[in-house]
């Protein structure tokens, strides 16, 4: 498998890098989403859900950014993915740059649909933007529903909130009407999808939410 | 609530500013504890359950830092413990300079044990040193037992690992054993204690644990 060692990004402007990179993914044809969250969220769960119910319809990459390790770009590839272990020195997140970094790396010819597993981390991630096409945050059941109070630039910074373990709801404290309310006070536009990756619970909704923008993206 | 809004340290050596504080706590007779977790893990859980369990046998008092936001140390303000809020601007950790800002401000006068409860996020407040006199960190069942192989520094750089959250391991896949076997690798010395906050398991070997270093440390 293969790790890409990155190093930081030489800008003066980190949006412009972000813009132009955006446009560059629009000509080629290929929906990037930065995917953000704490550790142990269920990124990779999902993701692996997601490349398993998809792969028939559309052609899916993973980019998996870490502080180190590559434990998750492995389980990507086992499923057949196109994968790549992308390394950040201690960084605690993705610019435009880095990003750009690894798509030279992989490659995103005959990709239609790109993740990039952003750094695990509910802060620096959300301060810069990578170029990708929309943010996706992914909030798990058991870190709470005061999460939005915590951490509100990443909430208003996502386009899509995905509340992951919905299976975990009889066991904790989490109240998803609370959570609608907070999330929205900050971010009315954003869409929130409840799921399971372990049971399948909201999942359908979910990837016909993505295979929608992917098409929509390539026109 | 008293809510303090930090200004970044300016010094040359971030390392000797924290030796020195170490050193005046101890003089002081105060035992400090940085505590550091994903968002979610349940610091301030765990937080609020030691201080009611031993209020009667220690002074407690509790700096909550945070990017933003004062739910947590509103919280353990109804607790009956000294509390302060420390805004961080947006900073990912906490260092030295930093948590002297926050005892200044709070005042640790006749206070036997004081937590810090550093910014959420497993990465960057493990690179910095704050003065404490040890480094516990939390995580959350939910969160994975692969945890020590994403963020070695975090268990390289902890005294004390705190496993919360352990009510919800029959809902999991969490291999204990594996997590310590992880976690001994990057670090031999470490104390690992698996809890409940909500059912109170394996407090009582926290707590001791707890109850015996404030002593020694006043010697």
């Amino acid at each position: 498998m293969k790790i890409i060692e990155l190093h930081k990004s030489v800008t003066e402007s980190n949006d412009r890098d972000a813009e132009k990179l955006r446009n560059e993914l629009k000509e080629r044809g290929t929906f990037l989403i930065n995917v953000m969250s704490s550790p142990g969220a269920g990124k990779t769960t999902l993701l692996s859900r997601i490349i398993t119910d998809l792969k028939n319809e559309l052609r899916i990459a993973v980019m998996e950014a870490d502080i180190d390790a590559s434990v998750d770009a492995e389980k990507i590839e086992a499923l057949g993915a196109r994968s790549i272990q992308l390394h950040t020195d201690g960084m605690c997140h993705m610019d435009a740059g880095m990003t750009r970094q690894g798509i030279e790396a992989m490659g995103i010819e005959e990709i239609d649909l790109a993740f990039l597993e952003n750094v695990g981390n509910l802060i620096c991630p959300a301060e810069f933007d990578t170029g990708a096409s929309k943010n996706l945050m992914i909030l798990s059941v058991p870190e709470g529903d005061d999460k939005p109070l915590k951490y509100p630039l990443m909430f208003e910074t996502s386009d899509v909130l995905v509340v992951s373990k919905t299976d975990a709801l009889p066991y904790f404290d989490f109240d998803m009407e609370k959570l609608r309310e907070r999330v929205r006070r900050l971010n009315p536009k954003i869409e929130i999808f409840p799921v399971s990756a372990k049971t399948g619970e909201g999942m359908e909704a979910l990837e016909a939410w993505l295979v929608k923008e992917t098409k929509e993206w390539k026109n």
